[in-house]
């Protein structure tokens, strides 16, 4: 059954996540993202943009020679895509994409009753300790808000909207956050650093199905989700996970934006996390590493605004915002996904290592600085993709 | 196509990796397996055995009051499994379990044309950084042996045999290592530890079907494999992943015996590894900590020997050997899998621990001192598994 129509109004913990709406707000719907759009809007769609999709399916068959963009680099994408795409039926017969349209729908049912599980921070506590058990690198939780749940799902048979049902009474909502692998990252953009996409989402999806399975197993309702239901980021950002930055990622003391994310809706009686601030704001405001490497020039350098680029933007909501259409455009244009400023930003970084570490820490008391020192040290520089590789091959003439 | 019946000769790397072949030796059938027996043989089929299987895929009613087996437990403990049944369509409807009877089926063919990899040494350095990439714990590469590959499979449905077809030309075989969580396994027995078995087989499971998506996206045949097919431990000692253990078990320089197996048949040209040596046989001599700490008395303590317990052992080999019905019939009446040897075993460590990396080179020049340091270290001992729990809840009354 759909839900009711969200209230406008902003609730507390808005001011403490950066979020400012105002009465232009509107609820987004699924059938507007740039991805539902290559398929029915002409401003999107092209002979490129199919092309971009059929070689997930299977790679091109005359190779490129440009490093990253050859045989074996697709070879890697499309299986690290693998997982991800048996669990969503991304098979093109079915009208569902489970993790992308539609939440994932492998899971069992659980018993009729409830086990207790004492307070909701014990609750929270245990949920988190499964979690991470389970293998997620990331866990916050947060209460539901409809205001970020999709007026509408997108069906790519009719090429329209079609309703997005969530059961009543799923009050709370875990976010999952895994980390994408950094060394891939570092070769974007490449077929090869589009592999650290694939495999984030095969690892989140192994996660989201574990944990909500686990929920349901204790007599709880779950719906697990990726792209789809809802937007990840201001959920995440609710939760804890971290701050919204200038590319219009989620930036993560523990991965920078160097992630993926998931989320289970439930009515299992859970604490709620607040939201973090080490800093990024001022940060974003003084770094320009995104705007200046973005390939499509779909970062604008720029403060906070509700200004729309075109209709992939949501209303009424001031923050950073990029050109999707510019974006999904070069996408298409390099057969990859892009990631390019995700290896820019200069909160990318392997944060297992103490000097990181000790970065992290200054970047929020002398952002400055520690943009400088970045940059010095040739942060976010793109790394040839022929390094990731042990073994040079030639392309094939 | 099935294959030719094996030869029984044993080849050069049998005296590294500590196989002694007799004339008396027979391939093995999965018929005879101890899990395919619980479906037709009276001597391991029972009324318990049947509820075991039953609570994997919906846990008990009445909840045991047990620590480790009550309902989380058991809910986390199915969850945990959830991905791996999953693929193994181990609904009860189809006929096939991939993984566990048949090979993981859910792969997509690759191109027409194979993509040059270099050498074999090149092309097996790729396999393994790609699989590191992955996520596989460890990594080793052996020589297809047709001695290991069982001669039927089981098929539950007709409960006998039929026929376990591999493609020609498959002389690879590409072993991975899956960790099992040391946590987990520190409380078994107990539903919970059961936790350990299936997360190590989930995160297997998605591991065996992305590299092996590689090889063919590539052009070339592979054929993942985790309990099905063949024999995983003599393969994987030939890999040089560990050495064989008193308690039948892998033991492995990285995790002791505490992890999963999954295989790669594959016609790549791939450069093997050797067997390696780390001082596992002269440990498990003098060792006895498996054999007491069994609660089902399956492990003797004795020296390798080619004595059969009962049909679920090979014939014609001289190693340890252990009771394969003594210890299933535990399972079936604690409603779980046991890995109460994996827990007792002084390998069992987390080496990410400098002092548990110390502690291992100090068992191969001293064993007999590691394992006294080991006893008074409390290793191998039960952790209560409300301690894993972050919160105590009481049981049902």
């Amino acid at each position: 059954m759909a839900r009711a129509v969200a209230s406008v109004a902003t609730d507390d913990s808005d001011a403490a996540s950066g979020f400012v709406l105002d009465e232009g707000f509107e609820r987004f719907s699924q059938v507007d993202d740039v991805f539902s759009r290559s398929s029915w809007d002409e401003r999107i769609r092209s002979e490129k943009s199919a092309k971009f999709y059929a070689t997930y399916r299977r790679p091109l068959a005359n190779w490129k020679s440009a490093p990253g963009f050859q045989q074996r680099d697709y070879a890697f994408r499309n299986a690290a895509w693998h997982v991800t795409d048996l669990i969503a039926a991304f098979d093109g017969e079915s009208r569902n994409r489970d993790g992308f349209l539609d939440p994932l729908s492998a899971l069992q049912d659980g018993p009729d009753e409830r086990i207790q599980i004492g307070t909701p921070a014990d609750a929270a506590k245990e949920i988190k300790h499964i979690a991470k058990a389970v293998g997620a690198d990331l866990v916050g939780i947060t209460a539901f808000d409809e205001r970020w749940v999709y007026t509408e799902r997108f069906d790519p048979g009719a090429e329209g909207p079609r309703p997005n049902p969530l059961p009543e009474g799923l009050e709370h909502c875990i976010m999952i956050g895994q980390a994408m692998d950094p060394d891939l990252i570092q070769t974007a953009p490449s077929a090869l650093a589009g592999a650290s996409t694939g495999l984030g989402y095969s690892h989140d999806v192994v996660v989201l199905l574990t944990l909500a399975q686990y929920i349901k197993n204790l007599g709880y309702e779950a719906v697990a989700s990726m792209n789809d239901t809802a937007l990840a980021i201001p959920l995440a950002i609710k939760a804890g996970l971290g701050e919204y930055g200038k590319h219009g990622l989620l930036i993560t003391p523990e991965f920078g934006p160097s992630l993926r994310l998931g989320k289970i809706f439930t009515d299992m009686p859970l604490a709620h996390d607040k939201p973090i601030d080490f800093g990024v704001k001022q940060m974003c405001n003084m770094c320009n590493a995104c705007s200046k490497a973005c390939p499509s020039k779909a970062i604008p350098d720029n403060e906070p605004n509700n200004r729309l680029h075109n209709r992939s933007n949501i209303s009424g909501i001031t923050k950073w915002s990029i050109d999707g259409e510019k974006c999904f455009g070069y996408w298409s244009k390099i057969n990859s996904d892009c990631s390019v400023c995700i290896r820019a930003c200069p909160y990318t970084r392997d944060y297992r290592s103490r000097r990181n570490r000790v970065w992290l820490r200054l970047s929020k008391r002398l952002p400055k600085l520690a943009l400088r020192l970045d940059r010095r040290e040739g942060g976010g520089e793109r790394k040839a993709a022929v390094e990731w590789w042990p073994v040079e091959i030639k392309p094939r003439e």
